[in-house]
């Protein structure tokens, strides 16, 4: 079976995830830098959600690229991933509008960890799929990222009922730790 | 006629149908656990029907990856399921946020039995097209499946009246026969 | 230049133009009949517009799918096309929640004319770059349907005011006259 | 790496800012020309914005024809983008329900000025990565174009907060110095 179209789904149901979070930034009622720092909190919750996004299509992009096939539980596995990706727009607002609380902030992580999850599966079936000594195997390797994120989010969880504002410092962290070029994936994508 | 443009198309209204979704999960009011409590029914609608509409998606990927070329007549076909499956957000929003009461249960039915038709109409037209000897045809059989959701969803319309939740089953039922892989199909395309 | 990725971003925009109507159609207060009742209207210009949506995509198709080659001036002409479907969905929501009261029905009739129009200079620009005697010109024709569809706009608008279900029922008959398979498009796309 | 992927991501997030931003036109209450006229603000900040976004979408387009492989640098160049580009809607909104008052006006210039600065940087990565002396070096060549419009803003910012007017004036002029034809470009697709 052809990857050409689930790519092609996946980077529709990315690009309105991206931009319909947007939507949630609801325009201010007042016409003064007071109205505009009202939407900060909002703002910043963007601004952090719009990067994992962009690192999960970024991550995505890696990932189908290397893949030859895919099959029908590949497909679902994908599925289940944009499912848990869904969910940040909503828990981003949640988060946003009550000024990074508790309840929100951890449930933000929830939705993470459950992407980050969901992410596992996927590159497990693919994997499976494409066998333990192909490229794409080799392009993933032991993910210790992806098992670092994972470990970091289960801390912050728990983190967010005593000190949010540290939840999601880490939430930023593991996001940085994502920008930062790889350059073991780089060298390998260039061979 | 070239299928490369209605597959486009239709990925990116079927993207944004599984996406839009989540907007109908309106942020709640409170910060504890009762607060995301109360967002339960709509959260689970929403899981069912995102559930459907991969379904469609994949069903759609199989039965367009077997087409050779469409005509304009299947275009409309096409169209005619994105216009039931569009309706799908309405539905989930207004059965979620009642909490799975009559009436909306039984117009969730409702729109889930003329997508389900529309989808016999559509691989009608293209076996017309590809003839009935054609790998198209094959492949579609005589589409048990389809012809026993349709049942299933005649059933449940009217007991939601009776037993709304018990409906709600159905379309649980029917979600889950279409999740399991499917032997035959899965056998046909790696032939 | 490339056509394919003017036909993806044409796509794009369909595909959000045609769902995001249905964002319009707000879930009912009520759970019987009564509530469902209410929607009608809204749901009727929904399957109005969601019916044009679809024909000028179909054509679109067509019409690129006979092009060769797009200028700049072609990009813009197609933005503009988009443009004035962009405000379909505006107009539908506000025809259907007035219950097709005058001045919403004469506004719709103005979207409609104004992307008829603006499909025509799409057709021109394209025929001028492509040349008088090119397969795409002789494929446009004179275009009887759309000159057509242009009187019968203008006719339409000024009747909104005095009979505006009459302005309907003419924007209803355009519609129809478009859906009605064309032997003669679909002859020349065969050969 | 290949740029096909990061082409269609970016059409489908530059047609979800194009289409969603319609959205924020809500339906007037009344039904007379001064119901209409109440929309006129938020139309014509649409109309500024659909005209903008357009502008980049077509020069992403013409930027991207050139380029030959995309960097993960260049990706998140290109992320960067598209976030200051998603929050047009939320500047167009602000901007045309306040009837261009001093504040959104000069906020709208801010998301201007970073999108423009974003679109320089992006050039910059891709000449980083292809040669000074490449194709792609060439036809951008020294962005006078660019480089006068991020002036403009610069001055249109301060100006916002003394006559909001003249500083839209300043975007409008942008606009159009964007969508007369640039010889030079065509020019050199053309080779």
């Amino acid at each position: 079976m052809n990857k050409g179209r689930m790519e092609a789904f996946s980077d529709g149901v990315f690009a309105v995830i991206i931009t319909i979070m947007v939507l949630e930034m609801k325009v201010p009622h007042g016409l003064d830098l007071q109205a505009l720092r009202s939407v900060t909190p909002v703002f910043l919750s963007y601004v952090l959600s719009f990067v994992y996004v962009g690192i999960y299509w970024n991550n995505h992009h890696h990932l189908l690229h290397a893949a030859q096939r895919v099959t029908g539980s590949i497909l679902w596995a994908n599925l289940h991933l944009l499912f848990w990706l869904s969910l940040v727009p909503f828990a981003t607002a949640w988060m946003g509008e009550n000024h990074f609380a508790a309840m929100p902030v951890a449930v933000y992580g929830v939705v993470l960890l459950l992407a980050g999850f969901a992410y596992f599966i996927l590159t497990r079936r693919l994997i499976a799929h494409h066998g333990t000594d192909s490229l794409l195997a080799t392009s993933i390797g032991r993910d210790r990222k992806g098992a670092i994120s994972l470990g970091l989010y289960l801390v912050a969880i728990p983190l967010s009922f005593w000190k949010p504002l540290a939840a999601c410092g880490i939430y930023t962290l593991v996001a940085i730790m994502w920008l930062l070029p790889d350059p073991r994936i780089e060298k390998m994508v260039r061979e």
